[in-house]
């Protein structure tokens, strides 16, 4: 047993609905997870705004940061059970770590906050990790270079390669995790993958995890189920407006930030924010229920578009949309400057919502990154990129797929439909009901 | 069709991970999801704090309401589809909104918060169907004494007693949908039932809903699925544990409040809360976001035990509990006055939690209530009480079970463990954990 | 690694749908599945003639051995990675070969064939595994003395205790692995239970498994499904019915041989069958096939009874019930004289079920025989009896349960009921449909 | 309700794990069900000797015959709900006769014995329809015209097309119950689908069967689950080892048969099933208990060859393989005069299985036949073909799979090994194991 490893006197377990059971046996994982930093999780959701589309996707990033842990430890407990020499056994502590604490710095509704106020959660892991925090603490008492190791792994630099593949991988177990979880939330059963059967086929080898051969079809299944989660759940329209909401919500505020506008609530950390200047202890006080709390405050604004988009995301009032094959600049511009005309918003009431705009991943093998790349292990310990060998994963990963969005505001719109130019109103659907 | 049912175009679908689908084919259903008042469920989550001991637990009361609402819709549609004499097709739209809105009058961390306060959910549910709000118009449209008839049967005194009896009752869909529900989320497999064969024995006959005699031991298994949770979810003690740090926060903060403390955080509703004049615009922003943030924000309060109480509460660090068989009067006031000795709160650091105080009713057939009955319906239209039928009720529906649970700080107790008499210090496993 | 352990070059793994994955990771284990005498159990299967009352009912002793011996492992491996001192870790390969033989010997049809031949599968695997078979040898061939071990593991005489209680409990590895399977194949959902739970549970403790007491619940779960499989599964009246068919046929094939009838088909080992003279190579031909082929052939019979039942049974044309309160002695004498009145056979038109002839146990623990107990193990190693403890559980073992049915040929009896006295016809309901 | 209707006084239901539960609500439907040429397909397992790989595989075409009526009920009950003017309900009872009895003329192990036979299952299903048969009591007592109808429907020239479509196309209840049913009994959980999703966007248009185009990802989700159950269950190479003995066996028992050799077991209808001359009456009499028994008996037969394969088969001692790449005719005919000359059999003792000879077809949609396609139905009722839609199954409809398997009695090839020329030898992995 590597000497970091501090054993509990008794095995703890967490009820988890996917995996069943999240074991710990090591004291520095439970003390963790018992840190403020990492209970902060649990007002954090997985999925951000996607509960407004599928309303069982309540569940925290809490839930899924324990989920990759557990993934993870089962694999390196396999990895040890089979003896195989191409895993070092001393980073166990390190992975495990890592995979636990990899989401630390989300903060709420994040891929919005990110875009509005360009910040970085993977920067914001780090600085929690290696900053004035128990999670420090915690960490630093195991082994006191344990910190910067584990920050290391998150920022994939760490020297030992193999662990960093572990944590960061197009099979790794993060991916493997929130497949399951968000498709047991959400009810999608599309996600439902055969995780036993996939960690059964993982190696270590020579510096990187890679599949036994005989697993492909798991793995093609995996990456199908990706592919569907990703058309479902991940880039559902719906999701994708009420992102827009949370985005308008948040350039809105800044303008009025900027401008000198009084708030009627703006408790800290929110002015740290809008300065961009959040200390770490400021940055751990942003979570989900501070942004809605803050919302249905502003619902009462006097400014009329903050008030309206934040009454439109508590009480669900979210923009329609329409999908449109091809859309060029010019009709754009029209389409803005006709809003405009007719009193209407151009920034705040029209949209457009491009398939490139997606962080779209399924799976994209890249010669010159073979971490992204999954390597069957054939016999004689041939090594081949599984889009070689399977003609489904080739098909799929290069695929461009998605269509172009127009998001509005329909009864806003319905009111002046009749005074735009024909041209432009015949881009929107506005019916009865 | 009844002629307060206006079908939609087309039937709308919501993905549910415990029902598959919700299916809402009518508009006024539909026009009331979409209110605020029903949207604001989405923040108030379905089982309070339980999240904290079981962390799938985060579902709201928005998924269970529309869960609810479904099943009532799909006995309603059986009891369509045979022509049963008994049933009043003249009612569904009621049972069905009545369905839909019955936990409508919910606030944050419901149980702590109405037992703080003084408050009663179902008030509050016939307060916003009746008053100024979006539901309200939403029925009043459908007809005019709709929002009357739905608040009727909230209050079961509805005059047809089916309807009322079909929304409350030992195997309403209310106990169906959060049994089913809160085993999913939690993951506790215990409450899986088999909810199709229910459905397809429930019969209405003569005002009420009964079962037919074969399906008696389905109904044996939906009720020792209730026990069963009770004992693994409901009563777990860890929750008793948050909810007495919930019930000490707002204690303490109502305390604060009497005396005139300057809290550097009180937005509205809070203030009113406090004075007990909220009006149902105000009550309708209570939400756990609202109650979260505070906590946050308190945990900074210069008030040494309102500080420490929110940490606790948002970093999870509850308190401990020890099993007693028994504990008379006079040993409990020792324990408090030595607690008070070593300059602990004897008000605070020590609680304790009788089984006696536990709403338990896993079943409870009362014969002056034939509503808490559930009535087989046997050959030539006997009817039976359920407890005379089957040993398996009869002897878990007199049952009286729980232990005593003593709750603490065990670190602050640990700190002047060694100052209290041996007898009461004896009586808290306080070791090295 | 005890040293009659002979690990695979490679774990191999068995797709099993309730386990989904059964692990051999033994060369005895993986030799003992490889043999005819267990690969017979294919044909011989699980719940006899339940397929005709659940048509998923189709698995056979294969994939329940299999099951059973996967469980075992699993137990075992978890007494060995927690070094629990009370397991014999070189009982193992012993305790495992049980496991996997325990039900070798059942033939065709087991209850009903023991029943009408007099025959005792438990003996039956002993005569297999210690006879000149393909098992033996691959059980000497690991240890000379393991054949015997073995076998007394199966009489219950075996010297180390722990490891018969191991084997043959209320809540050992066959009990768990059959409600699990049979409530999947079924589709009867009642047997689901939480068998991570539970094993997670179990201890080694002074000679004999015991549950530690935070399991009771879980254990009482496994006895509630158990209670729910018998009645709703193991004693279902359908099955019942064409158990007596079965029986029927059996008894008349045994007088007519009995007589010296010239059957058309009669190939062996069916004439030592009948002679009660089987040797294990002959009673290792007897498999479900050769009995269902036997009764094809035989419905061409030129005896009218037999060939009678046996279209009985392979069309599913059952005798109809009807379940009486009481029935006294009487008027069973009347019912078959009348009977023989009217040209029917009473030794076949008319078989009474009595619910004390049930081998009803779900639960029965009896001070005098610990090995029936379940055991509690709390605190300071108390050990408790659980029906001391759980209300539930005391409420169900004393249980007696079940009625009366009285089985009859419905369309025969149709066509003379106008001839019974009419307190014989009044106890049948004949009717149209 | 058409007036060939006849609902039975009460729905019947039979419990199934793939679908909860089958509903019966007509009486034809019953009396079908009941008849001996239903009931037969109890004995006659839905994958073959499938089991012998997967051993959950024990279901029989009974239960998937059942699950194919109860999909087909629910689609037409839903075009019902819907008034879809564009299917015609007069046809209901004649589509669920056909879904019912579309697999009746299955022999055993089905696809073995038709190509050692040259027989056709479909052709004897129409003839047991149409012969003198209950089946065909039971459906003329309906109507006069209702078993040409329904023979009609399985032969596809039916006038009625949108019923063929119904029942034979690329989305048909056939191929989905068979989807989930085989991943449930298998465990292979690849084959999950969302059936609910799918049969919701099933839509008659036009004289056929449609898909609403939003369902064109549950569709892609459908096709991606065949696919893996193709490569993962119903091409296994273990399952082709076992039907490569299977066809020896028949093929050798021809060739003695032919011969004049005395088989000391060979009851009816064997003779005639040699002779190609069987009745209707006789080929009702085929079961897999019989082949079973057959093999059992013939496993003692004198010729070495018959015996040795029977041994095979029920022991499951079945072929090895290996996997080639490439071979050509001229290597196949050296390894069989090699074969030849070390005393083996090359008409037994080596077999080579070529993807080619797969029936293989996840998706392969042909222009000149719009039954073999899946139409999706887009805005005004725009129809495209699904794969000009679709990236996915545009690149799984045209994908060729599949390598070159060579079988062969590993342990008689490992005792003449070293015998054959190196070459040879040297293709044929023998090894200690």
């Amino acid at each position: 047993m590597p000497n970091d490893i501090k054993p509990l006197r008794e095995e703890k377990v967490f009820k988890d609905p996917v995996h069943n059971y999240v074991h710990v046996q090591d004291r520095t994982i439970w003390s963790l997870i018992n840190t403020p930093e990492f209970q902060r999780l649990r007002r954090i959701r997985q999925l951000g705004t996607t509960y407004l589309t599928f309303h069982g996707a309540e569940h925290s990033r809490f839930s899924h940061s324990l989920g990759v842990y557990e993934i993870t430890r089962r694999i390196i407990s396999q990895f040890e059970r089979n003896n195989y020499p191409d895993w070092p056994v001393e980073e166990n502590l390190v992975a495990m770590c890592a995979a636990l604490l990899h989401d630390l710095g989300h903060g709420p509704f994040s891929h919005s906050i990110e875009e509005a106020f360009h910040m970085d959660h993977e920067d914001w892991t780090c600085k929690i990790i290696l900053g004035d925090t128990d999670v420090n603490r915690v960490l630093r008492e195991a082994s006191p270079d344990l910190p910067e190791r584990v920050a290391s792994v998150i920022r994939k630099d760490y020297e030992k390669k193999i662990v960093v593949n572990l944590i960061t991988s197009p099979l790794d177990a993060d991916r493997m995790d929130y497949l399951l979880r968000d498709a047991y939330f959400t009810g999608v059963n599309y996600g439902t993958i055969d995780i036993d059967r996939i960690l059964r086929m993982l190696r270590p080898y020579n510096g990187r995890i890679v599949v036994k051969e005989s697993g492909m079809h798991a793995v093609e299944d995996y990456l199908m189920a990706r592919y569907q989660m990703y058309w479902q759940v991940y880039f559902h329209p719906v999701t994708r407006s009420s992102e827009i909401i949370l985005r308008q919500i948040f350039r809105r505020a800044g303008e009025l930030y900027r401008e000198g506008y009084a708030f009627g609530f703006l408790p800290q950390p929110l002015p740290s924010l809008f300065e961009d200047d959040l200390t770490v202890k400021q940055y751990l006080k942003l979570d989900e229920s501070l942004i809605q709390t803050t919302f249905m405050q502003w619902s009462e604004e006097p400014d009329p578009i903050l008030s309206e988009l934040c009454c439109r995301f508590l009480h669900r009032r979210l923009y329609k949309y329409v999908e449109v094959d091809y859309i060029d600049n010019e009709t754009i511009e029209e389409i803005r400057s006709s809003f405009a005309e007719v009193g209407l918003h151009p920034e705040y009431d029209f949209e457009i919502d491009f398939p490139t705009d997606l962080p779209y991943d399924v799976f994209r093998p890249n010669d010159s990154n073979r971490g992204s790349q999954i390597l069957l292990l054939g016999k004689q310990d041939k090594l081949r990129e599984i889009s070689e060998v399977s003609d489904i994963i080739r098909s799929i990963s290069g695929l461009q797929r998605g269509k172009n969005h127009l998001y509005y505001p329909h009864h806003k719109l319905a009111e002046v439909i009749s005074k735009l130019p024909s041209k432009i109103a015949s881009i929107f659907p506005i019916s009865p009901d």
